[in-house]
């Protein structure tokens, strides 16, 4: 991808500016992610193997568009997709273990403790984390310190106890409980819905955008990450392993809460729906720039993996 | 301890200075650490748990005491000190894990792991490391973003594979073999030396001090680093589990490679009192205020637990 913003002006599907995306990202991400060498290369492999591996690349996706209503380069927002993404990889690689969700199968091939062992998972979740948190301190993200400080500070709530972390611990303390729908939505608001929003929060911010503008994304962040959420819950409940790169039917074979088992499949569906159409309301303001994640919020609910 | 750094006045003893600054930065920590509640309450106990059941401070002080020489009121220096003993404690949490070092005990208490469970001891740990960022990134800690997003850069590289977690990943594929002296040396740079050399160029960093003045800390803390590490080996091998909190002889027993294992314990004696020296020695262009950090040098190698 160009420094020019090519999503911009000619029409491209949501689909094309997805895939687009991901190999952007993913050259960013093979540039910083150290290579395997000296007496610590088993970890170094490790935070490849789980960063490299493929996937959608929703939330570096979601960096970009909301980036672009803005004319942030390009370079800028990769870079902060890529330390999205590492903080993304290294909560699948903790998720997986055997004293976590305990599954053996990610993005299609054997989760990281799998292929390694737990020790290397452990610390190569690890050593993302941090990674990612030097990616944004990197100067090459954005020339003022100010704008590199604020991702630095969203990113440390939405990753921690007060977002992701928080929200995995919720949702193991919950197995094999009958929570209602209000610690399910609180769950998942922070445990997928807090790194959606620092994506779609951090356009607005590399761009210096005016308070109403950042207002609007967050807003829309909160109906889109409910919408990913129902539909990976609905994913989970009625796709295949295959199609879904990870073990199916595993939320309830583990007593997971899910926005199926407290809605059932029929309201979760529509709910789903109604999160997107919403998400898309809060763009009212934003011109066509704003169609990709307009589409988006559509696309996360037609998924199929 | 007031902001004023009364430890610059009057002559105290390093012990005295260690007590004084292990008691603020735990007052600081207590405040910085969420209160356990709401339905994520079991992380935040294990965070807590984990950060405030004691422990030496020793990094806190040495950014305490570098801060010192430059006049950084002590409030920034201490949240600095809190974030680094976040990392060291989140650290603990995962190396005492049954699949690294499996230990039942840490500062003579059960492990985080044995406390809880393992998925909580991997989330607490994991928050504690984006919470250390989140307390760098706040304007508390220093006014100049510039300054914070520095230490952001610098803790990011330490905590990461570049040091603690590399390091951490050499200690462990190292076991049952024999490996040199400059591969145990390398290992202990980055396992322990990277946080130490944070901490005492931290207080530079604080102080936007001249190069050449955080230069020399830098290169002090290369050899307090050494120092602290080979007298860590000799305490394992010589010390018992009472006086030192944790499991001893576990080095040995789990064929570990220690300065102990490479030189035999008179060598290592020997090179922990030659490192103190040096580390002595490269304070030569400071006052009396760098006395603590000389006696520091000091106490790390004559210390008993």
């Amino acid at each position: 991808m160009s420094d020019a913003p090519t999503l911009g002006g000619t029409r491209v599907s949501v689909a094309d500016a997805m895939t687009e995306t991901s190999a952007a990202v993913d050259a960013v991400l093979d540039r910083i992610l150290p290579r395997p060498a000296n007496a610590e290369s088993r970890v170094l492999e490790a935070m490849r193997y789980a960063t490299l591996a493929g996937g959608k690349r929703l939330r570096p996706f979601l960096v970009h568009a909301s980036a672009l209503l803005f004319d942030v380069p390009a370079q800028r927002s990769l870079r902060v997709g890529a330390a999205i993404e590492m903080v993304h990889s290294y909560s699948l690689i903790h998720d997986d273990l055997p004293a976590m969700d305990d599954d053996d199968l990610r993005r299609g091939q054997p989760s990281c403790h799998k292929k390694f062992d737990e020790a290397t998972a452990i610390l190569a979740g690890d050593a993302l984390q941090a990674l990612a948190f030097e990616t944004l301190a990197h100067k090459d993200t954005h020339p003022d310190a100010e704008v590199r400080i604020e991702l630095t500070r969203m990113l440390a709530v939405g990753a921690g106890a007060p977002g992701m972390v928080g929200g995995q611990m919720i949702d193991l303390a919950a197995e094999g409980t009958s929570p209602g729908i209000e610690v399910v939505s609180r769950m998942h608001a922070m445990k997928t819905g807090a790194l959606i929003t620092f994506s779609c929060e951090a356009g607005p911010v590399l761009g210096g955008a005016a308070k109403s503008a950042r207002d609007a994304l967050v807003a829309y962040s909160k109906d889109l990450g409910l919408a990913f959420q129902i539909a990976d819950d609905l994913l989970d409940a009625e796709g295949n392993s295959e199609d879904i790169g990870k073990t199916a039917g595993k939320d309830a074979a583990q007593g997971k809460a899910t926005f199926v088992s407290v809605l059932g499949l029929d309201r979760a569906r529509v709910r789903a729906r109604e999160h997107a159409r919403a998400a898309r309301e809060r763009l009212a303001a934003f011109d066509g720039r704003a169609d990709l994640l307009r589409e988006v919020a559509q696309f996360v609910v037609d998924r199929r993996s």
